[in-house]
């Protein structure tokens, strides 16, 4: 099975889970909803490729890690989306949670996916229950106060940021845990894995603003310019354009480098070429070609 | 230390920890807003009871564990004061966090402290890691769906509701978690818990029902009638005032016969019947002398 059914598969079965009586349905629903169709699933591929990289020597655990990132995402992009935040009306090409159901669904899907993130965790964890304390640890810390996502999100109630800071937490802390959790989850140290993360989830938060401002909401499915409507910290904004451009090819050059050596360097390597492509907005693409 | 001593001190460290750099300060202070100074405390002081019950043999995360429920709990009061649930004014005598800072600080701190709830679990679960596996499913399934406050909330907005399942969902859940968690947190069974939990869950939802009808704003802190304002399901309408009272009474003595045998039983008893005696509404009480 390839990485990406693997994924998929086991999405799958952790909702059908949320869905048992007594789940009341239009919660239910909405999970699914924001679940699935899923974006690239850059996250879990990610993880999920860092441990069958270190041997994989307990896939059920593995699966677990990438289910529990893509969960973390994907509620922080619902609460994100919300209108006390960005009022993004499209997500994925499709209505967001709130507008296709209701803000009280929408705020109750966050808190249940980040809930789900961590229980999936513990249930895989059965075979090596030695593996599920840095596990947590790491989830939360790249999730939370003061190191995580909801930090980084954080900031954009403070009347100063730091660029740099803001991604770190916001966009990078999760890709991190990402490649540190696959790493656990195949039994292996997770400090080595950390520079991988941390730049691809750069690539990723500099691909995004130069794609933001290139890109109209045909081919992104958001509307374009949003984050520079919103007036975000924005790479493209600091930088200029061409600026942001070299940035994103010099990080991704790094992230290659920075693979440390393991069963599957040679295959993890490529993978990661393949994914660090489909960063690259489409027009920066063509004008390569 | 006396029981409400080492909450507060728990509490304290954990939040000392959520403020570090690079947290943003809004963020930060309004954790701190939202869990000092505390209600009744009422779930922690369960758990930690029991804990101390079942033997108390590692006392940090015993505490970890009374941290953690209260943290969950606080949460699941954020959110759902929202303006999309029930845009409520006050809370625990002081404007509620949307109201002190703002929605997106609030939709921000009930995430950050949910994921914080699952982290102190694992930062104290070092001398006894084969705990943690069933403390996070614990507090996972009580919390989250189909099983836990989210599923309960999301009753909420479904067009028929059972009353019964919806408070065993959305307070009930996090009742018999308490019981449980602090049971395994002393490294005993946690099923013979369930039951001391549930009924204390109950009964404090049948009590708030009770004090909703016939308190002002000025004895409870929010605003009188709320529940039954906003058409809600609440055990006064259901069963009338003395039927409701008559249900509270029966399902407290049910709660202290439901103790398992256990080290420290007479005490939990007496700590019980303390805290069962604070449930009862101060108009009841009157007319009982």
């Amino acid at each position: 099975m390839d990485i990406s059914q693997r994924i998929e598969n086991a999405l799958t079965n952790v909702l059908q889970k949320a869905k048992l009586k007594p789940a009341p349905p239009k919660l239910a629903a909405a999970l699914n909803y924001s679940i699935f169709p899923g974006g690239a699933r850059v996250r879990p591929q990610l993880s999920l490729s860092v441990s069958i990289a270190c041997g994989d020597d307990d896939p059920l655990l593995s699966d677990a890690v990438a289910v529990s990132i893509e969960l973390m995402h994907c509620a922080s992009l619902i609460h994100d989306d919300l209108p006390c935040f960005d009022n993004a009306e499209l997500r994925r090409g499709k209505p967001s949670v709130h507008r296709a159901f209701d803000e009280p669904i929408a705020v109750l899907s966050g808190d249940a996916l980040i809930i789900m993130a961590f229980e999936v965790l513990a249930n895989a964890s059965k075979n090596n229950p030695y593996r599920l304390n840095e596990l947590i640890t790491c989830l939360s810390r790249s999730s939370g106060m003061p190191f995580g996502i909801c930090s980084g999100q954080g900031w954009e109630s403070e009347p100063k940021i730091n660029l740099s800071a803001y991604h770190m937490l916001k966009t990078g802390s999760l890709f991190i845990a990402a490649t540190q959790m696959g790493a656990i989850a195949a039994g292996e140290e997770s400090e080595p894995w950390i520079e991988l993360g941390a730049r691809i989830g750069e690539a990723f938060q500099v691909a995004d603003d130069v794609r933001d401002y290139i890109e109209t909401s045909e081919v992104s499915g958001k509307p374009a310019g949003q984050d520079l409507n919103n007036n975000r910290p924005n790479a493209v904004k600091e930088l200029g354009f061409n600026g942001a451009v070299e940035k994103l090819e010099d990080i991704l050059g790094g992230a290659i480098s920075s693979i440390p050596s393991c069963e599957g360097e040679a295959q993890l390597c490529e993978i990661v070429r393949i994914q660090a492509d489909k960063l690259k907005p489409i027009k920066i693409k063509k004008v390569e070609i």
